[in-house]
Formats: structure tokens, sequence, C-alpha cells
């Protein structure tokens, strides 16, 4: 291993991607120093918060190229950056993340396919390209599963849950349009007994850091509420996910931060369920709850400094914050004295869009799903619905 | 009391001033929502993470006067805004810290004056305008004081050490270039046993916090070293140090937060030394330390919204980061694998110009000045020197 290059603060990160986790990258990058260039589509909340903002596609070769060598350093708040680009800034770009783990973060067989290498557990999953092999393996899991396009989509985005032979029939032409443009992969349903999920740090001298695992519940396939856990009652639970979390950091020679999720099965067992090569929703409350957040150590490791270890200050509890729920905010301000509200002055509140987080610190995994139950953040969620 | 007025994220703080303070408040506002927009007389660091910056004097009225008017709200991360100013910008612009106690902290006499009035014990003072009244003033405390411009002065800038006859003779020239520009105030020197301080925040609802007081020491009149105790060991000192920071806020109708520098004698008797009605640098260690910190207190007690209960999470010690120390950052950086190392981007590196600092979260008091005692810290202690 070659000794990384470490860049010192006056020095720059660019960012490709402007959103909420460029805009939480560049908070810690300004934190400590650095000078922060921001590359987005359109005019985004990040730009408020760097030095230099540049307006372009992000299929703009030319464009994303120039960007990044005009940076000391270069890096990304989301996985789908198309792979010539990708190559093409690998060879000629200090991208210390390289292309080749985000490439097959891309799509969700080759990264299943990847995880089964490794001996990660997934669930059972099945590539299709027609009508007829994807009845066939709906059939083979008795017609419960989700079907989702291998590339690109996120909450929910590009994926049909199906509980019956009669949803499928329901769903067949939404099935056909999505075939029509990608490979589906059709994965077993799973009846996990929850979620979970860990972020991983590594940095280019190769320490792996992980921050407490979280759990995690979802809304109509959107993120809702995360929270950490007393994991001394489940230890080998915590093993499987830090065990898990260890592997695929080392095999991917990550370099900062992943996110990981995971179903956690009434077995006890765990499977990984997708990975997400950056900073990832469930890691926000690491801003409070711990002595670094996850933006942090991704900006120490790309920088080619040391991660900071880990040390836990808090139990947390984090809530999003949709478009559907900022006609509340005055309400939410009064009702959550002792939270802290993040907002990331997205502009448009359209419903399902994230735009904000809180995050809630709390003495014990029983105070942090009591503020979830029984507060008015109880309301809060059924917003989510 | 009529009921503030709350800003909601998407409006706009104007902070004066966008040096250090200022970039810090600024990225508490902007993890808050807020739009920021920031003057200062020249480039500055806060205008990196600032949605809008302007450059002026701070002296030009009409300037001033203009940025607050494109506000929602007003501060500053500074004391020396001209009263003139300041009272135009109390009538026609939203100012929720006022001008009375502002002007108050602008001038040592008025401060110490007010802080007897409050019963809030300082050190002996008398106000001289001739060498003659300084004499005598001297001879009075034996020639052991500290003398220092009535106004505007920071980091032992104006302030001259007397500590024998023969050492007033030396100073002669210096002492009378002061007077001419100014009255002079005679502290009387005090054998204190160590300095400490308090961070005390009010919100417009008239509720107080304080942040856990620190420890701090001084090196040429700088600053150098903050660290949090364990106060139960001096229960009676914590009494003294939590009861004048609440009396000073709630007599001061604070808004925002004070860092107020305390005395504590061998006696265990505790004088006020003086007030900062803004942001302290003493208080940076909370950015890590505690569940909020004193920018996001500032922040929420300006927005009209109510304050976050202080809650302390960890034993810290933060150390300043100089222009002189610039060389050895990446040494620093080397040496010290669990500190949060925050740097300002401030340009050139003069000496004694603070640039940065740097916090590192300890598990009790010991391990805090052991970190300053025996490590790498200790050199860098001494380039204060």
């Amino acid at each position: 291993m070659t000794n990384p290059k470490i860049l010192l603060p006056g020095q720059s990160i660019g960012i490709l991607g402007a959103g909420q986790l460029g805009k939480m990258l560049a908070q810690s990058a300004q934190k400590m120093g650095y000078h922060v260039h921001m590359l987005d589509e359109k005019e985004a909340c990040g730009f408020a918060v760097s030095h230099k903002s540049v307006i372009s596609d992000f299929s703009d070769k030319e464009a994303v190229v120039e960007f990044g060598r005009q940076c000391d350093v270069l890096t990304y708040e989301f996985e789908n950056i198309d792979g010539d680009i990708l190559s093409e800034l690998e060879q000629r770009i200090n991208l210390p993340q390289g292309a080749d783990f985000l490439l097959t973060t891309q799509h969700r067989q080759y990264e299943k396919d990847w995880l089964s290498q490794l001996e990660v557990p997934t669930v059972a999953y099945e590539v299709v390209k027609s009508v007829d092999a994807l009845v066939q393996a709906l059939q083979t899991v008795q017609w419960q599963a989700v079907v989702k396009t291998v590339r690109f989509g996120y909450d929910g985005k590009g994926q049909v849950l199906i509980q019956s032979e009669a949803d499928f029939h329901q769903q067949l032409d939404k099935l056909k349009s999505l075939l029509a443009q990608q490979l589906l992969i059709v994965e077993g349903f799973c009846e996990f007994a929850y979620e979970a999920s860990v972020i991983v740090a590594r940095d280019q001298w190769g320490t792996i850091e992980i921050f407490p695992p979280t759990i995690n519940e979802h809304r109509q396939g959107i993120l809702a509420a995360s929270y950490t856990r007393d994991w001394s009652e489940q230890p080998e639970v915590f093993a499987q996910l830090r065990d898990y979390s260890y592997r695929i950091a080392e095999a991917a020679e990550l370099v900062g931060v992943c996110g990981i999720e995971f179903f956690v099965l009434a077995s006890g067992d765990v499977l990984v369920n997708e990975l997400a090569p950056r900073p990832h929703n469930t890691g926000h409350l690491t801003i409070e709850s711990c002595n670094v957040s996850q933006f942090d150590q991704h900006i120490l490791a790309i920088t080619g400094r040391h991660l900071v270890p880990v040390q836990p200050l808090s139990s947390a509890v984090s809530v999003n914050i949709l478009g559907q729920h900022i006609e509340q905010l005055p309400e939410l301000i009064e009702q959550t004295p002792a939270a802290l509200i993040h907002l990331y002055d997205k502009g448009e509140a359209k419903v399902g869009r994230k735009m904000g987080h809180i995050t809630q610190l709390c003495s014990s995994t029983e105070a942090a799903t009591d503020w979830l139950d029984t507060t008015f953040i109880s309301q809060w969620l059924e917003a989510f619905e």
C-alpha cells in the first residue's frame, strides 16, 4: 500500500451532488477548514455552504471531469454516476473511493452476487428479463416478493411489492413498463422482525470504524425513524451486524462511509438488504449522538487522514421531515423542546420529499421508542402514510 | 412581555462580522435551515458558508442599516459596534439582543459599575484620565495592576501589566499613548487560583441555560486551553459561577449567549473578570461535548425559539491553533488521532492569530489535564509563549 495523499485544510474537496447529504458533507469539510466545490444539475441546498458551485448535468462527462480537475479530491453524495464517467474520473482525478465498489452497488444483481461471494447472506433473488421468467420466479417464491429494477432507484421508486398472484396481475402493466426499461430482480419477500443498519467507515490506512447500529422504521418505502438500541440484549445480532459490516468494508476496500441496511429475522439471523456507498439517512443521528459524525468520518477518509475512533455519547432517535410535514413545522418546534431540528433548505415541499430531520437524544432504547410512540411524534409518523 | 417574533427556517439571519465566531454561528443557522447574510470589512472566512456576503466598513451606518433591513433578524459576532449605529439598528431593525447590554459591555467601567449594582463582585478598579491620577490609583494597589483602555480591546491588546513602580516607569510611554486616546481603567492585580468561564444563554421567553463551566489557561494574554471539570469537588465555586451567571443573564435581559470570564481565588471566592455578549472562545468545546452548542443556542434565541436544555455528554478540553502553529499542522493531525481539529480558513497565518482549535473528549478532568501536560499538546502550548 502506498501512503495516502493527505489533504491539508485550505485544499479543496469536490462533491458531486449538492442535496442534503452533500450539504452535510460540505458542513463537515468547512468545519475542518477545507474548501468545498459542489456540482449539481440545478440550484441545490448545498450551494449556500460551498466556496464554488457549478450547475451541470451529471451525464456531461466533459463538465464533470473539468469540475473534478479543479479540486484536490473528488467525492459524491449519491451512487448513480454513469460508469463511463466514473472510469474517466478514476483515471484522471484524485478519487480515493475508486470506481469498483460504486459500480457493484449500482446494480442490485452485482451487489448481491458480490455479497454472496463474501458469504454475507442476502434474501433469495433472481434476475429476469421477460414476463415469462418473472412469472416463473414469482411462482418459486409463492408470489411473495419485491420486484425491483436492477439499477437506480431508492425510497421505493422502481419497486413493486407482490403478495399474491392477484397482486401480480393487478400490477402487470407497471411491471411490463419497468421490464421495457431494465432487467428486474425478484427478491423473495422477507418476513423480518425489524430492519437495522450500520454506518461503516474505512480510511485509506485500512482502519475500519463502525457507528452504533440503528433500528429503522419505514413507511411507504421511505425511512421514517431510526434509533439506537442497547445491543447488549442481543449480542448475537450485534456480532453479525458488526462482522458483516467489517467484511464488506474490507472486501470493498471502502474509503469513506457506507450505509448497510439489514433485515433481522425472528431467529436472530441477519441478512443484508442493500448497500449505499455514501453517508446514509440512518446515520444523521451521529451528528449529535457521537463524538464524530458520519459526515466527519467521510471527509477524514477521503482527505487521507485517519478516522477518529467512534465514541457513542448518547442513545438517540431521529425522524425525517417530509414535504407534507412542513406546514406543521411551528407545532413541531413547540412540541419537541429538547430536539435538534435540522432543515435542509431544499425549497419546494413536495409530498414524500425529505426536507429535514429531527434528532432527540435519549437516556435509553425505551425512552427512544416512547418518544416515537407516545409524543407528538406519533402523529408526525402518521403523516408518512 | 410580548411574544417573541419566531423565525422559521427559510427566513434570513444577518450577522455583523464573518470571522470564526460568525462562521460557526452561520454553520449552526445553516444546519437549522435559515438563510445567512454576513457583513464584514473585507473577505472573511464566514463568507463561504453564507447565502449572501457584503463588504462594508462597520462604521458605515447607511450600509450596515441597509444590510440589516434585508434580513429577518440581525445579530453580531463581536461587541465593538458603534453606539450610534447600534441605536439606529435597535430602532429600525429586528435586533432582539437590543443595544443596552452591548453598550454596557463595550465600556469596562460601565460593565464593572453595572456588575457592582448587581452585587456581582469584580476586582477593585478605578478609572483615570491623567498620569497623576494613574500614579495615585497605582499607589493604592501597591503598583500591582492591569491597566486597560476602557473601550475596545481583547486578547491583551490595549493592556499593560504593572508589577512594580519600576514597571510603571518602563511602560510610561505606552501608558501615555493609551491615555491620549482613551480613559484608562486600573484593575487591581488579582492573585487568582485559576480562571474559569461560563457560557450562559437566555431566550426571548426568559429561559436561561448554562453550559458546564470551564477552566481556562491563557498564555501572553491569549486563551490557550479550556477544559471542563468535575465541579462536584468544588460545589461552592460551582454555585457562585452558576448564580452570578443567572443573575447577569436575567438583569441584562440577555438574548443569545454571553461568555463570562471569572477569577476563582484560593479562598474559593469568585470574581467576574469580564463579559463578552456573544459566543466565546471557551465555549467552542460545546460543539462536541454537549447535545447543543453555544452557537446553536444563540441562533435559537435570536430567532425567537426556545433554548434546548443543555445536556453535557462528555468531559472535554480544547486548545487554540494560532498562526505560529500552522506549520506544525501535519504533526498535530498525526499526534492527536482522537481529536476533532477545527480550522477557520482565515488565510494568512500571523503570529498570535486564532486560526482554529482542537477539541478532545475526555473521560475525566484528570484525563483532560493529562492530555494538556503529557502529550504532543504540551509542546503545542509552548508555541503560545
